[in-house]
Protein backbone atom coordinates (compact mmCIF):
# COMPACT_ATOMS: atom_id res chain seq x y z
CA UNK A 1 0.00 0.00 0.00
CA UNK A 2 2.56 2.38 0.75
CA UNK A 3 4.83 1.77 -2.14
CA UNK A 4 1.54 2.78 -4.54
CA UNK A 5 2.59 6.40 -3.99
CA UNK A 6 6.02 5.57 -5.37
CA UNK A 7 6.71 7.03 -8.72
CA UNK A 8 6.22 3.81 -11.18
CA UNK A 9 8.55 3.02 -13.83
CA UNK A 10 6.46 0.56 -16.33
CA UNK A 11 10.32 -0.76 -17.78
CA UNK A 12 11.51 -4.73 -16.18
CA UNK A 13 14.44 -4.05 -17.47
CA UNK A 14 15.46 -1.19 -15.74
CA UNK A 15 16.18 -3.34 -12.61
CA UNK A 16 18.84 -5.13 -14.14
CA UNK A 17 20.65 -2.23 -15.13
CA UNK A 18 24.03 -1.68 -13.24
CA UNK A 19 23.84 2.02 -14.16
CA UNK A 20 21.74 4.28 -15.52
CA UNK A 21 22.45 7.54 -17.68
CA UNK A 22 20.30 9.69 -17.93
CA UNK A 23 22.16 11.32 -20.77
CA UNK A 24 20.29 14.90 -21.60
CA UNK A 25 20.36 15.50 -18.17
CA UNK A 26 23.87 14.82 -17.61
CA UNK A 27 23.21 12.63 -14.37
CA UNK A 28 23.70 9.16 -13.26
CA UNK A 29 22.62 6.38 -10.32
CA UNK A 30 26.62 5.61 -10.21
CA UNK A 31 27.74 10.02 -10.14
CA UNK A 32 25.12 11.31 -8.29
CA UNK A 33 23.18 10.20 -5.05
CA UNK A 34 19.90 10.83 -6.39
CA UNK A 35 17.88 9.53 -3.36
CA UNK A 36 19.69 12.79 -1.37
CA UNK A 37 19.20 14.80 -4.67
CA UNK A 38 15.61 14.66 -4.93
CA UNK A 39 14.50 12.50 -2.78
CA UNK A 40 11.67 15.29 -1.16
CA UNK A 41 10.42 16.61 -4.29
CA UNK A 42 6.43 16.56 -4.25
CA UNK A 43 5.95 19.18 -7.21
CA UNK A 44 7.59 19.14 -10.73
CA UNK A 45 6.78 22.15 -12.92
CA UNK A 46 8.01 21.86 -16.46
CA UNK A 47 7.66 24.34 -19.45
CA UNK A 48 9.14 24.80 -22.73
CA UNK A 49 11.55 27.95 -22.12
CA UNK A 50 14.76 27.82 -20.34
CA UNK A 51 14.39 31.53 -19.09
CA UNK A 52 10.38 31.08 -17.86
CA UNK A 53 11.45 27.84 -15.63
CA UNK A 54 14.93 29.90 -14.42
CA UNK A 55 12.07 32.96 -13.90
CA UNK A 56 9.23 30.11 -12.28
CA UNK A 57 12.16 28.63 -9.83
CA UNK A 58 13.13 32.11 -8.88
CA UNK A 59 9.60 32.94 -8.06
CA UNK A 60 8.82 29.92 -6.38
CA UNK A 61 11.83 30.49 -4.12
CA UNK A 62 10.49 33.86 -3.02
CA UNK A 63 7.14 32.86 -2.33
CA UNK A 64 7.47 29.76 -0.27
CA UNK A 65 10.42 31.99 1.45
CA UNK A 66 13.03 29.40 1.42
CA UNK A 67 16.36 30.59 2.60
CA UNK A 68 19.27 32.10 0.50
CA UNK A 69 19.36 34.39 -2.59
CA UNK A 70 17.37 33.42 -5.37
CA UNK A 71 19.27 35.03 -7.63
CA UNK A 72 22.32 32.22 -7.06
CA UNK A 73 19.59 29.38 -8.26
CA UNK A 74 22.06 26.65 -9.96
CA UNK A 75 20.78 24.98 -13.17
CA UNK A 76 21.15 21.31 -12.02
CA UNK A 77 21.96 20.49 -15.46
CA UNK A 78 24.39 22.45 -16.51
CA UNK A 79 26.85 19.51 -18.05
CA UNK A 80 24.40 19.84 -20.80
CA UNK A 81 22.40 22.58 -22.86
CA UNK A 82 19.54 19.93 -23.97
CA UNK A 83 17.29 20.91 -20.58
CA UNK A 84 17.66 23.19 -17.71
CA UNK A 85 16.14 22.13 -14.06
CA UNK A 86 16.36 24.04 -10.82
CA UNK A 87 15.50 22.39 -7.67
CA UNK A 88 13.88 24.79 -4.56
CA UNK A 89 12.76 23.00 -2.06
CA UNK A 90 9.93 20.35 -2.60
CA UNK A 91 9.59 22.03 -6.16
CA UNK A 92 11.51 20.95 -9.20
CA UNK A 93 11.71 23.39 -12.35
CA UNK A 94 12.17 21.93 -15.46
CA UNK A 95 12.59 23.23 -19.30
CA UNK A 96 11.30 20.92 -22.05
CA UNK A 97 11.71 23.07 -25.46
CA UNK A 98 9.02 22.53 -27.89
CA UNK A 99 7.39 19.85 -29.36
CA UNK A 100 6.32 16.10 -28.39
CA UNK A 101 9.59 14.69 -28.70
CA UNK A 102 11.58 17.10 -26.87
CA UNK A 103 9.13 16.82 -23.95
CA UNK A 104 8.74 13.01 -24.37
CA UNK A 105 12.73 12.56 -23.60
CA UNK A 106 12.73 14.71 -20.55
CA UNK A 107 9.79 12.63 -19.51
CA UNK A 108 11.36 9.67 -19.30
CA UNK A 109 14.58 10.98 -17.95
CA UNK A 110 12.58 12.61 -14.82
CA UNK A 111 10.07 9.68 -14.60
CA UNK A 112 13.35 7.30 -14.21
CA UNK A 113 14.96 10.38 -11.87
CA UNK A 114 11.67 10.24 -9.32
CA UNK A 115 12.05 6.42 -9.73
CA UNK A 116 15.85 6.16 -8.81
CA UNK A 117 15.40 8.83 -5.73
CA UNK A 118 12.47 7.03 -4.67
CA UNK A 119 10.09 10.04 -4.73
CA UNK A 120 6.14 9.63 -3.54
CA UNK A 121 3.53 11.83 -3.94
CA UNK A 122 4.51 14.04 -6.65
CA UNK A 123 2.44 16.31 -8.80
CA UNK A 124 3.18 17.36 -12.20
CA UNK A 125 2.50 20.21 -14.05
CA UNK A 126 2.59 21.38 -17.29
CA UNK A 127 2.95 25.75 -16.94
CA UNK A 128 2.64 26.85 -20.82
CA UNK A 129 2.08 28.86 -23.68
CA UNK A 130 -1.04 28.40 -26.24
CA UNK A 131 -2.91 29.95 -28.96
CA UNK A 132 -6.66 30.53 -27.68
CA UNK A 133 -9.76 28.85 -29.14
CA UNK A 134 -12.37 32.23 -29.25
CA UNK A 135 -11.07 33.27 -25.62
CA UNK A 136 -9.30 36.60 -25.00
CA UNK A 137 -5.80 36.61 -24.80
CA UNK A 138 -4.28 36.41 -21.29
CA UNK A 139 -6.88 33.32 -20.38
CA UNK A 140 -5.47 30.37 -18.60
CA UNK A 141 -6.76 27.03 -19.61
CA UNK A 142 -6.57 24.41 -16.92
CA UNK A 143 -7.42 21.20 -19.91
CA UNK A 144 -9.68 18.84 -19.05
CA UNK A 145 -7.87 16.48 -21.68
CA UNK A 146 -5.33 16.73 -24.31
CA UNK A 147 -6.78 15.86 -27.70
CA UNK A 148 -4.92 15.52 -31.03
CA UNK A 149 -5.56 16.95 -34.52
CA UNK A 150 -8.88 14.65 -34.97
CA UNK A 151 -9.81 15.82 -31.79
CA UNK A 152 -9.81 12.93 -29.64
CA UNK A 153 -8.06 12.34 -26.11
CA UNK A 154 -5.28 9.73 -27.79
CA UNK A 155 -1.63 10.10 -28.44
CA UNK A 156 -0.18 7.64 -30.82
CA UNK A 157 3.04 5.94 -29.66
CA UNK A 158 5.54 4.07 -32.05
CA UNK A 159 6.82 1.44 -30.53
CA UNK A 160 9.54 -0.85 -32.85
CA UNK A 161 7.62 0.48 -35.60
CA UNK A 162 4.17 0.18 -34.45
CA UNK A 163 1.59 2.54 -33.76
CA UNK A 164 -0.22 1.82 -29.95
CA UNK A 165 -2.57 4.49 -28.82
CA UNK A 166 -2.65 5.81 -25.07
CA UNK A 167 -4.90 8.09 -23.19
CA UNK A 168 -4.65 11.21 -22.75
CA UNK A 169 -7.29 12.01 -19.72
CA UNK A 170 -6.36 14.37 -16.84
CA UNK A 171 -6.89 14.58 -13.20
CA UNK A 172 -10.45 15.76 -12.75
CA UNK A 173 -10.14 16.65 -9.52
CA UNK A 174 -6.42 18.32 -9.60
CA UNK A 175 -8.37 20.55 -12.41
CA UNK A 176 -11.36 21.42 -10.51
CA UNK A 177 -9.34 22.23 -7.58
CA UNK A 178 -6.93 24.67 -9.84
CA UNK A 179 -9.72 26.53 -11.11
CA UNK A 180 -11.36 27.18 -7.53
CA UNK A 181 -8.18 28.44 -6.63
CA UNK A 182 -7.88 31.00 -9.78
CA UNK A 183 -11.05 32.37 -8.33
CA UNK A 184 -9.12 33.42 -4.92
CA UNK A 185 -6.75 35.14 -6.92
CA UNK A 186 -6.71 38.57 -9.20
CA UNK A 187 -6.27 39.07 -12.93
CA UNK A 188 -6.09 35.58 -13.57
CA UNK A 189 -9.46 34.70 -15.99
CA UNK A 190 -9.33 30.77 -15.94
CA UNK A 191 -11.40 28.38 -17.89
CA UNK A 192 -11.15 24.36 -18.01
CA UNK A 193 -11.59 22.96 -21.41
CA UNK A 194 -9.67 20.62 -24.12
CA UNK A 195 -6.20 21.31 -25.20
CA UNK A 196 -5.50 20.60 -28.40
CA UNK A 197 -2.19 19.23 -29.46
CA UNK A 198 -0.34 19.47 -32.63
CA UNK A 199 3.18 18.64 -33.92
CA UNK A 200 3.58 21.76 -35.92
CA UNK A 201 2.89 25.24 -35.33
CA UNK A 202 2.24 26.60 -38.75
CA UNK A 203 0.07 24.15 -40.69
CA UNK A 204 -0.82 21.77 -38.40
CA UNK A 205 -2.44 24.85 -36.18
CA UNK A 206 -4.27 26.09 -39.36
CA UNK A 207 -1.75 29.33 -39.57
CA UNK A 208 -1.21 31.58 -42.61
CA UNK A 209 1.85 32.76 -42.06
CA UNK A 210 4.07 29.94 -42.61
CA UNK A 211 6.52 29.27 -45.01
CA UNK A 212 4.01 27.05 -46.62
CA UNK A 213 0.26 27.37 -46.59
CA UNK A 214 -2.23 25.81 -48.95
CA UNK A 215 -5.30 26.42 -47.18
CA UNK A 216 -7.45 29.54 -47.27
CA UNK A 217 -8.56 31.86 -44.65
CA UNK A 218 -11.90 30.50 -44.68
CA UNK A 219 -10.37 26.84 -44.56
CA UNK A 220 -8.71 27.45 -41.38
CA UNK A 221 -11.48 29.25 -39.57
CA UNK A 222 -13.89 26.13 -40.10
CA UNK A 223 -11.47 23.71 -38.79
CA UNK A 224 -10.42 26.24 -35.66
CA UNK A 225 -14.68 26.24 -35.66
CA UNK A 226 -15.19 22.64 -35.70
CA UNK A 227 -12.32 22.21 -32.69
CA UNK A 228 -14.13 24.96 -30.50
CA UNK A 229 -17.46 22.93 -30.95
CA UNK A 230 -15.19 20.03 -29.89
CA UNK A 231 -14.62 21.59 -26.52
CA UNK A 232 -10.62 22.98 -27.69
CA UNK A 233 -10.36 26.10 -25.94
CA UNK A 234 -6.52 25.95 -26.46
CA UNK A 235 -3.69 25.10 -28.75
CA UNK A 236 -0.43 24.21 -27.87
CA UNK A 237 2.23 21.15 -29.09
CA UNK A 238 3.35 18.72 -25.68
CA UNK A 239 0.06 18.21 -23.85
CA UNK A 240 -1.04 14.48 -25.17
CA UNK A 241 2.68 12.80 -24.41
CA UNK A 242 2.65 14.70 -20.82
CA UNK A 243 -0.99 13.72 -20.44
CA UNK A 244 -0.01 10.11 -21.67
CA UNK A 245 3.01 9.22 -20.30
CA UNK A 246 1.56 10.80 -16.64
CA UNK A 247 -1.16 8.39 -16.57
CA UNK A 248 0.70 5.57 -17.66
CA UNK A 249 2.81 5.77 -14.30
CA UNK A 250 0.03 6.84 -12.45
CA UNK A 251 1.61 10.43 -11.86
CA UNK A 252 -1.36 13.14 -11.09
CA UNK A 253 -0.81 16.00 -13.66
CA UNK A 254 -2.11 18.92 -15.11
CA UNK A 255 -1.90 21.06 -18.00
CA UNK A 256 -1.78 24.93 -17.43
CA UNK A 257 -1.45 27.09 -20.13
CA UNK A 258 -1.94 31.19 -20.88
CA UNK A 259 -3.16 32.16 -23.97
CA UNK A 260 -1.27 34.57 -26.06
CA UNK A 261 -3.93 35.27 -28.86
CA UNK A 262 -7.72 34.07 -30.02
CA UNK A 263 -7.06 32.23 -33.40
CA UNK A 264 -10.47 33.40 -34.18
CA UNK A 265 -8.76 36.91 -34.94
CA UNK A 266 -5.27 36.01 -36.20
CA UNK A 267 -1.95 34.32 -36.71
CA UNK A 268 1.25 36.49 -35.73
CA UNK A 269 1.94 37.50 -32.24
CA UNK A 270 1.88 41.06 -32.10
CA UNK A 271 1.28 41.68 -28.06
CA UNK A 272 4.16 43.83 -26.41
CA UNK A 273 6.53 42.25 -25.09
CA UNK A 274 5.78 43.43 -21.46
CA UNK A 275 2.25 42.19 -21.98
CA UNK A 276 3.41 38.71 -22.86
CA UNK A 277 5.51 38.67 -20.01
CA UNK A 278 3.04 39.24 -17.56
CA UNK A 279 0.16 36.69 -19.34
CA UNK A 280 2.85 33.46 -19.07
CA UNK A 281 3.69 34.55 -15.03
CA UNK A 282 -0.15 33.87 -14.48
CA UNK A 283 0.19 30.04 -14.65
CA UNK A 284 3.39 29.97 -12.41
CA UNK A 285 0.70 32.33 -9.93
CA UNK A 286 -1.91 29.48 -9.77
CA UNK A 287 0.72 26.64 -9.51
CA UNK A 288 2.52 28.42 -6.76
CA UNK A 289 -0.75 29.15 -5.01
CA UNK A 290 -1.50 25.60 -5.44
CA UNK A 291 1.67 24.48 -3.79
CA UNK A 292 1.39 27.27 -0.51
CA UNK A 293 -2.05 25.52 -0.51
CA UNK A 294 -0.53 22.33 -0.31
CA UNK A 295 2.24 22.88 1.95
CA UNK A 296 -0.36 24.67 4.40
CA UNK A 297 1.62 28.38 3.75
CA UNK A 298 -2.06 29.77 3.35
CA UNK A 299 -5.28 28.62 3.91
CA UNK B 1 15.82 32.17 -64.66
CA UNK B 2 17.75 34.21 -62.47
CA UNK B 3 14.75 34.02 -59.63
CA UNK B 4 14.78 30.80 -59.78
CA UNK B 5 17.81 30.68 -57.35
CA UNK B 6 15.73 33.15 -54.80
CA UNK B 7 14.52 31.20 -51.87
CA UNK B 8 10.72 30.38 -52.35
CA UNK B 9 8.27 30.46 -49.91
CA UNK B 10 5.48 28.16 -50.77
CA UNK B 11 2.53 30.36 -49.56
CA UNK B 12 0.21 33.07 -51.45
CA UNK B 13 -0.87 34.63 -48.13
CA UNK B 14 2.91 36.46 -47.30
CA UNK B 15 3.02 38.26 -50.06
CA UNK B 16 -0.32 40.74 -48.28
CA UNK B 17 1.23 40.79 -44.96
CA UNK B 18 1.82 43.90 -44.12
CA UNK B 19 4.31 42.56 -41.43
CA UNK B 20 6.38 39.13 -41.05
CA UNK B 21 7.05 38.82 -37.37
CA UNK B 22 8.85 35.92 -36.96
CA UNK B 23 8.43 35.43 -33.54
CA UNK B 24 10.38 32.32 -31.92
CA UNK B 25 13.65 34.13 -33.57
CA UNK B 26 12.09 37.67 -31.93
CA UNK B 27 12.83 39.14 -35.76
CA UNK B 28 10.59 40.70 -37.63
CA UNK B 29 10.47 42.57 -41.30
CA UNK B 30 9.35 45.77 -39.86
CA UNK B 31 11.71 45.72 -36.98
CA UNK B 32 14.72 44.37 -38.53
CA UNK B 33 16.74 45.24 -42.21
CA UNK B 34 16.75 41.19 -43.52
CA UNK B 35 18.16 41.77 -47.04
CA UNK B 36 20.89 43.95 -45.23
CA UNK B 37 21.24 41.09 -42.22
CA UNK B 38 21.16 38.17 -44.41
CA UNK B 39 20.81 38.83 -47.62
CA UNK B 40 25.07 37.71 -48.21
CA UNK B 41 24.32 34.21 -46.70
CA UNK B 42 25.21 31.21 -48.81
CA UNK B 43 25.40 28.35 -45.97
CA UNK B 44 23.03 27.82 -43.40
CA UNK B 45 24.17 24.93 -40.81
CA UNK B 46 21.24 23.62 -38.17
CA UNK B 47 22.14 21.43 -35.24
CA UNK B 48 20.03 20.42 -32.73
CA UNK B 49 22.21 21.79 -29.42
CA UNK B 50 22.80 25.65 -28.85
CA UNK B 51 26.01 25.40 -26.87
CA UNK B 52 27.28 23.19 -30.43
CA UNK B 53 25.96 25.59 -32.73
CA UNK B 54 27.78 28.71 -31.16
CA UNK B 55 31.08 26.78 -31.11
CA UNK B 56 30.91 25.61 -34.85
CA UNK B 57 29.79 29.11 -35.30
CA UNK B 58 33.47 29.97 -33.86
CA UNK B 59 34.77 27.52 -35.84
CA UNK B 60 34.45 28.55 -39.19
CA UNK B 61 34.98 32.01 -38.14
CA UNK B 62 38.39 30.97 -37.43
CA UNK B 63 38.77 28.45 -40.52
CA UNK B 64 37.35 31.38 -43.19
CA UNK B 65 40.09 33.70 -41.23
CA UNK B 66 37.45 36.30 -41.30
CA UNK B 67 38.06 39.76 -38.99
CA UNK B 68 37.25 40.24 -35.44
CA UNK B 69 37.06 37.92 -32.63
CA UNK B 70 35.74 35.02 -32.91
CA UNK B 71 34.80 34.68 -28.95
CA UNK B 72 33.04 37.45 -29.41
CA UNK B 73 30.06 36.60 -31.62
CA UNK B 74 26.44 37.72 -30.65
CA UNK B 75 23.93 35.90 -31.08
CA UNK B 76 21.36 37.44 -33.34
CA UNK B 77 18.08 35.65 -31.55
CA UNK B 78 18.95 36.70 -27.78
CA UNK B 79 15.31 38.45 -27.42
CA UNK B 80 14.06 34.84 -27.14
CA UNK B 81 15.56 31.83 -25.82
CA UNK B 82 13.55 29.13 -28.31
CA UNK B 83 16.58 29.18 -30.29
CA UNK B 84 20.26 30.99 -31.14
CA UNK B 85 21.19 31.90 -34.36
CA UNK B 86 25.10 33.39 -35.32
CA UNK B 87 26.02 35.12 -38.74
CA UNK B 88 29.42 34.49 -39.64
CA UNK B 89 30.60 35.93 -43.57
CA UNK B 90 27.90 34.35 -45.54
CA UNK B 91 28.01 31.42 -42.66
CA UNK B 92 24.19 30.98 -40.89
CA UNK B 93 24.70 28.67 -37.77
CA UNK B 94 21.55 28.17 -35.78
CA UNK B 95 20.32 25.93 -33.18
CA UNK B 96 17.00 23.87 -33.60
CA UNK B 97 15.99 21.88 -30.32
CA UNK B 98 15.62 18.31 -30.33
CA UNK B 99 12.71 16.28 -32.44
CA UNK B 100 10.66 17.08 -36.12
CA UNK B 101 8.24 19.54 -33.93
CA UNK B 102 11.06 21.65 -32.36
CA UNK B 103 13.13 22.42 -36.14
CA UNK B 104 9.74 22.42 -38.13
CA UNK B 105 8.83 25.74 -36.46
CA UNK B 106 12.72 26.92 -36.90
CA UNK B 107 12.40 25.85 -40.22
CA UNK B 108 9.21 27.96 -40.91
CA UNK B 109 10.96 30.87 -39.86
CA UNK B 110 13.89 30.70 -41.77
CA UNK B 111 13.28 29.85 -44.95
CA UNK B 112 10.39 32.98 -44.70
CA UNK B 113 14.03 34.77 -43.28
CA UNK B 114 15.90 33.56 -46.53
CA UNK B 115 12.76 34.80 -48.46
CA UNK B 116 12.69 38.38 -47.08
CA UNK B 117 16.57 38.51 -47.18
CA UNK B 118 16.17 38.04 -51.18
CA UNK B 119 19.19 35.11 -50.34
CA UNK B 120 20.02 32.83 -53.13
CA UNK B 121 21.67 29.66 -54.13
CA UNK B 122 21.52 28.76 -50.28
CA UNK B 123 22.70 25.30 -49.21
CA UNK B 124 21.00 23.72 -45.81
CA UNK B 125 22.88 21.25 -43.92
CA UNK B 126 21.74 19.29 -40.40
CA UNK B 127 25.13 18.82 -38.64
CA UNK B 128 23.75 16.89 -35.82
CA UNK B 129 24.05 13.51 -33.70
CA UNK B 130 22.70 10.16 -33.71
CA UNK B 131 22.82 6.39 -33.00
CA UNK B 132 24.89 4.02 -35.21
CA UNK B 133 23.28 1.20 -36.72
CA UNK B 134 26.01 -1.58 -37.17
CA UNK B 135 28.38 1.04 -37.41
CA UNK B 136 31.91 2.07 -35.48
CA UNK B 137 31.07 4.70 -32.90
CA UNK B 138 32.15 8.20 -34.17
CA UNK B 139 31.26 7.25 -37.89
CA UNK B 140 29.65 10.26 -39.78
CA UNK B 141 27.06 9.57 -41.99
CA UNK B 142 25.76 11.86 -44.84
CA UNK B 143 21.87 10.68 -45.23
CA UNK B 144 20.99 9.13 -49.40
CA UNK B 145 17.46 10.06 -47.92
CA UNK B 146 15.66 10.50 -44.24
CA UNK B 147 13.06 7.46 -43.63
CA UNK B 148 10.38 6.96 -40.74
CA UNK B 149 10.01 4.63 -38.96
CA UNK B 150 8.57 1.84 -41.55
CA UNK B 151 11.66 2.61 -43.91
CA UNK B 152 9.73 4.80 -45.89
CA UNK B 153 11.35 7.79 -47.64
CA UNK B 154 8.17 10.07 -46.71
CA UNK B 155 7.44 12.67 -43.72
CA UNK B 156 3.41 12.86 -42.23
CA UNK B 157 2.28 16.02 -42.54
CA UNK B 158 -0.92 17.35 -40.63
CA UNK B 159 -2.74 20.21 -41.92
CA UNK B 160 -6.24 21.46 -40.65
CA UNK B 161 -6.30 17.82 -39.31
CA UNK B 162 -5.69 15.64 -42.56
CA UNK B 163 -2.42 14.24 -43.24
CA UNK B 164 -0.80 14.47 -46.46
CA UNK B 165 2.12 13.24 -47.21
CA UNK B 166 5.72 14.50 -48.50
CA UNK B 167 9.08 13.14 -50.15
CA UNK B 168 12.42 12.56 -47.87
CA UNK B 169 14.89 12.51 -50.45
CA UNK B 170 18.15 14.17 -50.34
CA UNK B 171 19.84 16.03 -53.09
CA UNK B 172 22.01 13.07 -54.51
CA UNK B 173 24.94 15.19 -55.91
CA UNK B 174 25.35 16.97 -52.81
CA UNK B 175 25.70 13.89 -50.67
CA UNK B 176 28.44 12.41 -52.67
CA UNK B 177 30.59 15.50 -53.33
CA UNK B 178 30.37 15.59 -49.48
CA UNK B 179 31.42 11.93 -49.19
CA UNK B 180 34.07 12.64 -51.48
CA UNK B 181 35.80 15.44 -49.50
CA UNK B 182 35.89 13.26 -46.61
CA UNK B 183 37.94 11.12 -48.18
CA UNK B 184 40.48 14.20 -48.25
CA UNK B 185 40.06 14.57 -44.09
CA UNK B 186 41.91 12.35 -41.92
CA UNK B 187 39.86 10.65 -39.05
CA UNK B 188 36.79 10.92 -40.61
CA UNK B 189 35.23 7.62 -41.23
CA UNK B 190 32.34 8.39 -43.65
CA UNK B 191 29.31 6.61 -45.54
CA UNK B 192 26.25 7.58 -46.84
CA UNK B 193 23.21 5.22 -45.98
CA UNK B 194 19.45 6.31 -44.85
CA UNK B 195 18.79 7.81 -41.59
CA UNK B 196 15.96 6.91 -40.21
CA UNK B 197 13.69 9.43 -38.21
CA UNK B 198 11.31 8.72 -34.83
CA UNK B 199 9.44 10.90 -32.73
CA UNK B 200 10.93 9.14 -29.44
CA UNK B 201 14.17 8.31 -28.53
CA UNK B 202 13.40 5.75 -26.36
CA UNK B 203 10.16 3.49 -27.07
CA UNK B 204 10.71 4.93 -30.90
CA UNK B 205 14.16 3.91 -31.37
CA UNK B 206 13.80 0.25 -29.53
CA UNK B 207 15.87 1.49 -26.49
CA UNK B 208 15.09 -0.80 -23.14
CA UNK B 209 16.32 1.84 -21.10
CA UNK B 210 13.46 4.50 -20.80
CA UNK B 211 10.80 4.67 -18.62
CA UNK B 212 7.93 2.95 -20.12
CA UNK B 213 9.27 -0.05 -22.20
CA UNK B 214 7.01 -3.28 -23.43
CA UNK B 215 9.61 -5.51 -25.29
CA UNK B 216 12.35 -7.63 -25.10
CA UNK B 217 15.47 -7.14 -26.13
CA UNK B 218 15.44 -10.32 -29.21
CA UNK B 219 12.40 -7.96 -30.21
CA UNK B 220 14.14 -5.02 -30.11
CA UNK B 221 17.80 -6.32 -32.52
CA UNK B 222 14.80 -8.28 -34.91
CA UNK B 223 13.49 -4.36 -35.64
CA UNK B 224 16.77 -2.72 -35.71
CA UNK B 225 18.21 -5.91 -37.94
CA UNK B 226 14.92 -4.68 -40.29
CA UNK B 227 16.08 -1.84 -40.49
CA UNK B 228 19.76 -2.13 -41.34
CA UNK B 229 18.30 -4.42 -44.51
CA UNK B 230 16.54 -1.69 -45.32
CA UNK B 231 19.53 0.58 -46.10
CA UNK B 232 19.58 2.44 -42.05
CA UNK B 233 22.76 3.31 -40.90
CA UNK B 234 21.97 5.60 -37.97
CA UNK B 235 19.09 6.95 -36.29
CA UNK B 236 18.09 10.62 -35.14
CA UNK B 237 14.94 12.64 -34.38
CA UNK B 238 14.85 15.61 -37.31
CA UNK B 239 16.18 14.20 -41.11
CA UNK B 240 12.08 13.84 -42.39
CA UNK B 241 10.92 17.18 -42.06
CA UNK B 242 14.49 18.72 -42.69
CA UNK B 243 14.14 16.92 -45.96
CA UNK B 244 10.66 17.34 -46.69
CA UNK B 245 10.71 21.18 -46.11
CA UNK B 246 14.01 21.74 -48.24
CA UNK B 247 12.81 19.96 -50.83
CA UNK B 248 9.13 21.54 -51.23
CA UNK B 249 10.72 25.08 -51.24
CA UNK B 250 13.65 23.45 -53.78
CA UNK B 251 16.61 24.11 -51.27
CA UNK B 252 19.60 21.72 -51.56
CA UNK B 253 20.18 20.07 -48.16
CA UNK B 254 22.55 17.45 -47.09
CA UNK B 255 21.89 16.19 -43.45
CA UNK B 256 25.35 14.86 -41.86
CA UNK B 257 25.46 13.45 -38.20
CA UNK B 258 28.15 11.46 -36.60
CA UNK B 259 27.26 8.10 -34.71
CA UNK B 260 27.43 7.94 -30.52
CA UNK B 261 27.22 4.44 -30.40
CA UNK B 262 26.61 1.26 -32.31
CA UNK B 263 22.51 0.24 -31.03
CA UNK B 264 23.19 -3.44 -32.10
CA UNK B 265 26.08 -3.16 -29.09
CA UNK B 266 23.51 -0.82 -26.41
CA UNK B 267 21.52 2.04 -25.62
CA UNK B 268 23.02 3.79 -23.18
CA UNK B 269 25.47 6.78 -24.47
CA UNK B 270 28.68 5.82 -22.12
CA UNK B 271 31.61 7.08 -24.18
CA UNK B 272 33.73 9.68 -22.50
CA UNK B 273 32.77 13.38 -22.04
CA UNK B 274 35.90 14.44 -24.55
CA UNK B 275 35.27 11.52 -27.04
CA UNK B 276 32.21 12.42 -27.47
CA UNK B 277 33.45 16.03 -27.86
CA UNK B 278 35.80 14.97 -30.85
CA UNK B 279 32.75 13.03 -32.47
CA UNK B 280 30.79 15.77 -32.81
CA UNK B 281 33.21 17.99 -33.94
CA UNK B 282 33.47 15.21 -37.35
CA UNK B 283 30.59 16.93 -39.06
CA UNK B 284 31.30 20.67 -38.59
CA UNK B 285 35.49 19.91 -39.99
CA UNK B 286 33.55 18.15 -42.91
CA UNK B 287 30.68 21.05 -43.84
CA UNK B 288 33.54 23.58 -42.99
CA UNK B 289 35.64 21.61 -45.77
CA UNK B 290 33.05 22.11 -47.58
CA UNK B 291 32.57 25.63 -47.51
CA UNK B 292 36.19 26.57 -48.13
CA UNK B 293 36.02 24.54 -51.28
CA UNK B 294 32.65 26.98 -52.75
CA UNK B 295 34.75 30.11 -51.61
CA UNK B 296 37.63 28.78 -53.14
CA UNK B 297 39.72 29.05 -50.10
CA UNK B 298 41.10 25.57 -50.97
CA UNK B 299 41.10 24.14 -54.09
Amino acid sequence: LFAANHVQVKNPHLDTMEEDILYHFSLGTKTHNLPEMFGDIKFVCVGGSANRMRAFAQFIHQELQLPGNSEEIRDICEGTDRYCMYKVGPVLSISHGMGVPSISIMLHELIKLLHHAHCRDVVLFRIGTSGGVGLAPGTVVISSKAVDHSFHPQFEQVVLGKVITRSTELDEGLANELLQYSTELQDLPTVIGNTMCTHDFYEGQGRLDGALCSFSPEEKLEYLRKAHEAGVRNIEMESTVFAAMCRVCGLKAAVICVTLLNRFEGDQITTPHDVLVEYQQRPQVLVSHFIKKRLGLII
